[in-house]
């Protein structure tokens, strides 16, 4: 969508260059393709390597491509559609298998995350701080932190693991027993921190689009999701998206 | 949102760096202040210049850190909230003053949007494509390209200039003679092209926001838009998001 020239601007170099591979990419190689080392590609376009190295770095930004240690550059598949709509405002957990619980400790929230939550450094911490992972086709599209301070679910019992997943599902039924007045949510670009990363098979540091979600009951921030998603593979749809071509 | 930790991973050294810069930039810097240059940063931290380049970068990506041509390094201010949610369905241009016509002209659309208007090759090119910058704060904070199939607003008379504002507001006005049917948006990782980086003051190939919306009238793709967002100083924000602390 990125490549187009509505009027004509001057473009540097590697700009051009993006735009002549891509259609290369397009007429010439498959998906999951490893593409010639970057001396050969150099050679081939007639470019120095830093100009192509530039060219490659929009490409992987645009999702065309991807670099992966020991594989290389590969052909990347068309992005994901991963619907995340607010249509209907529900608690996380409440009856969508998107998201596999796999943790539960008690953390200290970061302090963008305490500000939402309305925390002073005195009260209310730490917090519940559920672990999920989304799997969207067979791979993890995205992994989340949902932050749920103890006030949120003061009848969670003790009885049970203090964490873990048989704990997440404890602090995520609690929490469905609440009555959900509202969420917002708000979308940004982020980079990978390296237990995402790892999640996501990504390296440390990739962009990645951040899914910052506040659930709102009893007038107050009751839980705070933040969801780091793969920038590379997903594309995030909202409102009527689900049955339309871009969803998909 | 990006620098907590829930469990303790190996972290890359940059990683490790990112997180003291991030606190360096919290207590000693204010908003809007240049940073001492990387040779400098790199003596006080100790650690080698490519070490503090990746943390920079880091930094950047999270809008903590914008860099400029011939300003150097800044602290960013906090992301602004952006609205983008598709609570009532609404044709662009109806009932908004965030974006303002600034183009329109006859043009060829790229592949992907070809697709989405299910144009063929041979039939219903070129489209009318409209060109509107959206300014927050007295920011231009997005560039739009709106992509209007003639076959949707056959009664748009010749008599007016063919390109300009004034032609995109023509444009506009058809649309909105239409019922919308409904829309889906989607939000994926892109790269500024030329056009929209100088209109944005962002340089080409810089990671923004590309925000995909199809309008849908009498069952088929009426006309798609493609907006890019800085990624650099905007959140994106969707649902009942308005009036809470994460869309301002």
């Amino acid at each position: 969508m990125g490549t187009t020239q509505l009027e004509s601007v001057p473009e540097p170099k590697y700009w051009h260059l993006k735009t002549v591979i891509g259609e290369a990419l397009d007429s010439e190689f498959s998906v999951g393709e490893v593409l010639p080392n970057e001396r050969e590609l150099a050679a081939r376009f007639g470019v120095a390597r830093a100009t192509l190295r530039q060219a490659l770095e929009q490409l992987e930004l645009e999702g065309r491509l991807q670099r992966r240690r020991g594989v290389g550059t590969t052909v990347a598949p068309p992005r994901v559609g991963v619907d995340v709509s607010t249509a209907q405002a529900q608690w996380p957990g409440a009856g969508d298998e998107t998201w596999e619980p796999v943790d539960c400790a008690l953390a200290d929230p970061p302090p963008a995350v305490a500000r939402l939550l309305e925390l002073d450094r005195s009260a209310g911490r730490p917090v519940h701080t559920v672990r999920r992972l989304r799997v969207s086709h067979g791979q993890a599209v995205a992994a989340e932190q949902l932050y749920v301070p103890a006030a949120t679910v003061p009848d969670l019992t003790a009885i049970d693991a203090p964490s873990g997943p048989a704990r997440a599902r404890s602090v995520l039924r609690e929490l469905q027993r609440l009555t959900l007045d509202g969420q917002d949510r708000a979308v940004e670009l982020g980079s990978a921190r390296a237990d995402d990363a790892k999640e996501l098979d990504r390296l440390p540091g990739a962009p990645v689009l951040l899914v910052t979600t506040r659930y709102l009951a009893g007038g107050r921030t009751a839980a705070v999701s933040v969801a780091t998603y793969r920038a590379d593979t997903c594309r995030l749809t909202f409102g009527d998206a689900g049955d339309f071509g871009i969803a998909s």
